[in-house]
């Protein structure tokens, strides 16, 4: 395996993506351009291998994940929460033995957990869970772009806790890696993880999604009343158009924590509600000002 | 007071905007660009007038609205609602007899009503509210901009009703006023124009300050896990950003339609969250994701 050191790039000897969509097509493409990769394995259907190596995306494709990991140093699984913690299970006893595995789902800590079972004591150094904090509206290969991930924060969630500074040799090859693809690479724990997200990425989500529903109770599906808005409709409707399906796995594998956020969400509301025409309500809009801009920078 | 006629260029002979703020500038900027007014009147604070007429937007300013409309045929009211419904009583006596008033407030039932109060059987002939669906995120003279208006949706809501083709001649020169601006005027009565804004725009205003809320309360004001989000997130919190002093007033003026939108969205969300895990979860993203897909058309 490759060792990182301050100033040299990166290199992966072979890598594997595995689960060719937006997610790890663009992966494929921004660590070829990065030049990180020697050989890139990719796993996904037919059609998706083809059409990849089309895009200069990988150098080799097989359709069976166990066979695809034979040989490589780095495995990346690009699916759906659950489909990847079937797949970890599915490659562990094919790995190389110094082969780190990695992956881009959207929650850490059922995923994490599957790691332990699976790996037992050798976990943290078989796995390094990751999330890109790259947007998602669009899915599929054919929006994959090798600039998915440039200026992104991708999130490294070491199954033993927020390490950092003493990386085993690796993870800080996986990091170079990211951070050579312009990922800026942030470390958390796999709970404290899903905790942040289920506010900060879920929450909005639920509300986009709760909003169109409403809307769609008040007025029906198309009604003419549906154009009568400025434009903050459409940007609050924006997330609704996302993938179901990657939604409802990431959904099943942080519902205690996503429900939390709706209940506290829920109680905002209804406040927000019985301050209607009280001066309460107007603290509450200064409130919620000041607080925006400070995301916002 | 001057006619439209098919293919003919409107025009007002001497137009007050009273409110020199983002709205009433860029009304005045717009229709001063078009050509469509002989002389401009400006309404506001001294300094806002010196500054209008360096913008080129108006031709004179007063500082006390009752001597700012005589001699108006077009009145335009450009403050937040209940300031407006003040104005109005305030320059009802001093209005030549053939005056037209509008506004361009976020709510219409209140100054509807007020209309009426104040002018009884003339009411209709007398006042003609609006509504520009323009954004609003920023405010102020230095944001306006005689593109404000271009394309947007400026609803007209007729006191006797939604009219349209059977138009008084002073509205219907209002409405080819604002068309020269580049303003797609529609006709809805006053109060449903109040019940549908209350959920395509009051609605996702409210969501976006009560996500700002939620987070600060389960974060606070300044925490680095507020950083780990995708896009996502910002473009939700965007409308939090808003005036909460013209929010104060569209609440007041909308208080009972508001409510009811939020409490729809309240239970949404409750079912939202008590759907997460079940297979009605993916169902309802699913119904979303075709509803939004109407909405941005």
């Amino acid at each position: 395996m490759s060792l990182s050191s301050e100033g040299t790039r990166p290199t992966l000897k072979r890598v594997c993506v595995i689960g060719l969509g937006l997610m790890g097509g663009s992966l494929a493409l921004a660590l070829r351009r990065a030049g990180v990769a020697e050989h890139i394995v990719g796993c996904g259907r037919e059609a998706l291998l083809r059409r990849a190596k089309e895009m200069g995306a990988i150098d080799s494709g097989l359709v069976d994940a166990a066979e695809a990991v034979a040989e490589c140093d780095y495995v990346f699984l690009c699916t759906p929460v659950e489909t990847s913690i079937g797949l970890m299970a599915l490659i562990a006893p094919r790995l190389c033995p110094d082969a780190l595995v990695s992956d881009v789902g959207s929650t850490k800590n059922a995923f994490a957990t599957a790691a332990r079972e699976i790996f037992g004591k050798a976990a943290n150094e078989r796995v390094l869970p990751g999330h890109p904090l790259a947007g998602r509206e669009l899915s599929g290969l054919e929006h994959a772009s090798a600039d998915l991930y440039a200026g992104c924060i991708w999130v490294l969630t070491p199954l033993d806790g927020e390490a950092g500074d003493e990386l085993i040799a690796s993870h800080r090859t996986l990091r170079a890696a990211l951070e050579a693809i312009g990922a800026r690479v942030i470390f958390i724990n796999p709970e404290e993880h899903d905790r942040i997200l289920a506010h900060t990425s879920h929450l909005p989500q639920m509300l986009s999604t709760a909003l169109a529903l409403t809307l769609e109770e008040v007025f029906g599906g198309d009604s003419p009343a549906l154009k009568v808005h400025a434009g903050g409709l459409k940007s609050m409707l924006r997330l609704a158009g996302s993938d179901p399906a990657m939604w409802e796995q990431v959904a099943a594998s942080n519902r205690a924590n996503i429900a939390e956020a709706l209940e506290c969400m829920e109680g905002e509301l209804r406040k927000l509600r019985e301050s209607l025409g009280s001066a309460e309500f107007r603290k509450k809009f200064e409130q919620a000002r000041e607080f925006a801009k400070f995301v916002k920078r």
